[in-house]
């Protein structure tokens, strides 16, 4: 059954909701919710509390009030069925007597799932959505990447000219993009839980790696900084000052830095091209996001070395998910559309010598 | 007055027309007419034919025949008033009876302008369309580039990946766009007057530098090729043979490339990095094409080196025309958003020693 567009609209609101939690919730999901009464009309919309807090049905539940009764939830994550810190959500929407209950994305935790059993057993109409990209690429991503593959989800962005350097011959590279594209990435730096540098950018760059709101304050909440490499870095440098947490990982190995970021699902990796190549090799980069500045230069830093690449037939291809201006820049989002290095070993294991 | 919406869609008709024969009509302008007759029906469609045949107005004519009468003409460009090989189509459209003329672009040729008083004169409604954008940067640029300046109109276009590699670290570069880039590519290099490569291109790469139809056959129409550089070429390069004439500049000199291409008005510029940069600097390059691939290399040859950027403030900036998908590849369409040298070093002359 096609998905009806009531429900895609609700879905809409639902997963700006979430969107706009993102970031404070873990370890739980950031989950939108939105209820319509059942004439149809939005009487209520929730997301997800911070963690110990209720879920996002519970929040558009007490929104909604008597007013869900007989009506429609519309849920970016299938309810959840288990009794946590809260209450299962399936009973939440049971007891305040929602008579339809469509969601985008099944739960895949196995501990959590089949709360659309349970409310299908109680005479609930449940409806999956099979437009579901919105969510699995938007405020889902980081958490379902980390149930399906028990690691952090890594978002590579740089920012390039053109002809792909980060930075001009001198070393100067304020600014290569524009407002909108540094403001975006400052929004973005607020719901990560970790941005990671290499010790090269810091001696280059001294930079703060804070998010900071489009007055120039820094935003209410700050990922933890990471810095990975074996050289030292000066004990002034301003990534260690206190206005966030800062890790420094003396270590060149990608897999460890990962390790040491079990309890940062979302990370950021910031490069520089070293550090971005070395991510890239080891096929831990699970997002790119380019912001591609209407400029060349001609000489400089290129945004990427050493990924491992000697001849064409090696290129790291990716596939385009999505591509949009930003002030005068673009930006593109990619995703990897190559094996990674273990699964192509694996593959080249089993069709042996040749 | 806004443009109607059936002038635009025969205006949409005219400069299909036009950009079909366009690299064929020099030294005159490529130009599309629509004739519809008195109801508005689609009763002619022409574009100029090869120079000492008619023009564009006068195909369209020929092809509606008595269904002109009391009809209207669209025309890409303000039809000419001078009477040279062919009569001016001022006087074939007043002959053939139209009641109505809508161009685009209004002639900028002193001799051959005032086509449009002529017609007003005579009791034709002259409408000047407003929405000329389509036709300026389509089919008329190169001509209307010419008018304006003197000087041929120079397409950079380059290929890359998106850290701005034109080849991978050991030289190959085959492929880095997908098909439809290149046959975008081909399709382009045979309605152009001449492409432009400097020596290093072709003692690393030994390219054709023809155009070919996409199943590998040489297109009807061959531009110019150009090497330029001061080192000999091997004589049994390929862009030597005979499937095209081939110009060798043993020049390091951007203008006095344009100067020996002065019958060339549509030049491309195929690079490489430094031949690129070196137009760049000179400000000679009037687009850029950037066709960007969804790959990433970390090493290899930069798409420009040595535009005579030296720090961030002097990066060249452009303006971006459009941005269109090709494929799995981007397609951007830039142009100068920077003084040219000349115009740099008077404003620096008027503002005195500082
Ligand atoms: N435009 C952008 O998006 C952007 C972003 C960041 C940086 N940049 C530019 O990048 C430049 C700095 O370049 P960079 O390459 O030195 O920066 P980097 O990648 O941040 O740092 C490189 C350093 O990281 C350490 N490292 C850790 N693991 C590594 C591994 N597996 N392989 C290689 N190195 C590893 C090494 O330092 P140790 O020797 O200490 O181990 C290496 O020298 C600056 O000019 C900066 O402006 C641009
Ligand atoms: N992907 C793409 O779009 C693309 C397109 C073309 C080439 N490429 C790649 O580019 C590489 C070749 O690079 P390249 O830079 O050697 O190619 P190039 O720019 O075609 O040739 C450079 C040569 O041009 C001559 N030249 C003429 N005027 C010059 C000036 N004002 N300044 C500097 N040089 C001038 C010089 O040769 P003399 O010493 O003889 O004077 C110079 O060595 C190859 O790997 C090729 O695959 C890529």
């Amino acid at each position: 059954m096609p998905d009806r567009p009531q429900d895609l609209t609700a879905l809409q609101v639902a997963i700006d909701a979430a969107e706009a939690v993102r970031g404070t919730t873990s370890p739980n999901p950031p989950v939108g919710a939105v209820i319509l009464d059942a004439g149809g009309v939005v009487v209520g919309v929730g997301a997800t509390a911070p963690v110990g807090g209720p879920h996002a049905e519970v929040m558009a539940l007490r929104a909604a009030g008597s007013r869900a009764r007989g009506g429609t939830a519309v849920v970016t994550l299938e309810p959840c069925n288990h009794t946590g810190r809260t209450g299962p959500c399936a009973g939440a929407l049971l007891e305040a007597g929602v008579a339809r209950v469509v969601y985008a994305v099944a739960d895949p935790n196995p501990t959590a799932s089949g709360g659309a059993d349970t409310l299908r057993a109680a005479g609930v109409e449940v409806v999956p959505l099979t437009g579901t990209e919105l969510v699995e690429r938007g405020p889902l991503r980081a958490w379902l990447h980390r149930q399906r593959t028990g690691r952090a989800h890594v978002t590579w962005k740089f920012a390039a000219s053109l002809d792909g350097r980060s930075a001009a011959a001198d070393g100067t590279s304020q600014w290569i993009t524009g407002p909108a594209a540094r403001a975006r990435v400052h929004a973005e730096r607020a719901k990560l839980d970790a941005i990671v540098v290499g010790t090269g950018t810091v001696l280059a760059d001294d930079p703060w790696l804070t998010a900071r709101n489009p007055d120039g304050s820094l935003a209410a909440r700050q990922p933890l900084r990471v810095v990975v490499g074996e050289r030292e870095i000066p004990s002034n440098s301003r990534v260690l000052d206190d206005a966030a947490p800062t890790l420094v990982l003396r270590t060149r190995d990608p897999h460890e830095v990962l390790a040491a970021l079990s309890d940062h699902p979302d990370v950021l990796l910031e490069g520089g091209p070293h550090l971005a190549g070395a991510f890239l090799a080891a096929g831990l980069v699970d997002r790119v996001l380019a912001f591609l500045s209407p400029v060349l230069l001609g000489a400089g830093t290129s945004a990427v070395e050493d990924a491992g690449v000697g001849t064409i037939g090696q290129a790291l291809r990716f596939h385009r998910e999505s591509v949009e201006t930003v002030g005068d820049d673009l930006l593109l989002s990619l995703t990897p559309n190559f094996p990674s290095p273990s699964e192509s070993s694996e593959k080249n294991h089993t069709q042996g010598a040749h």
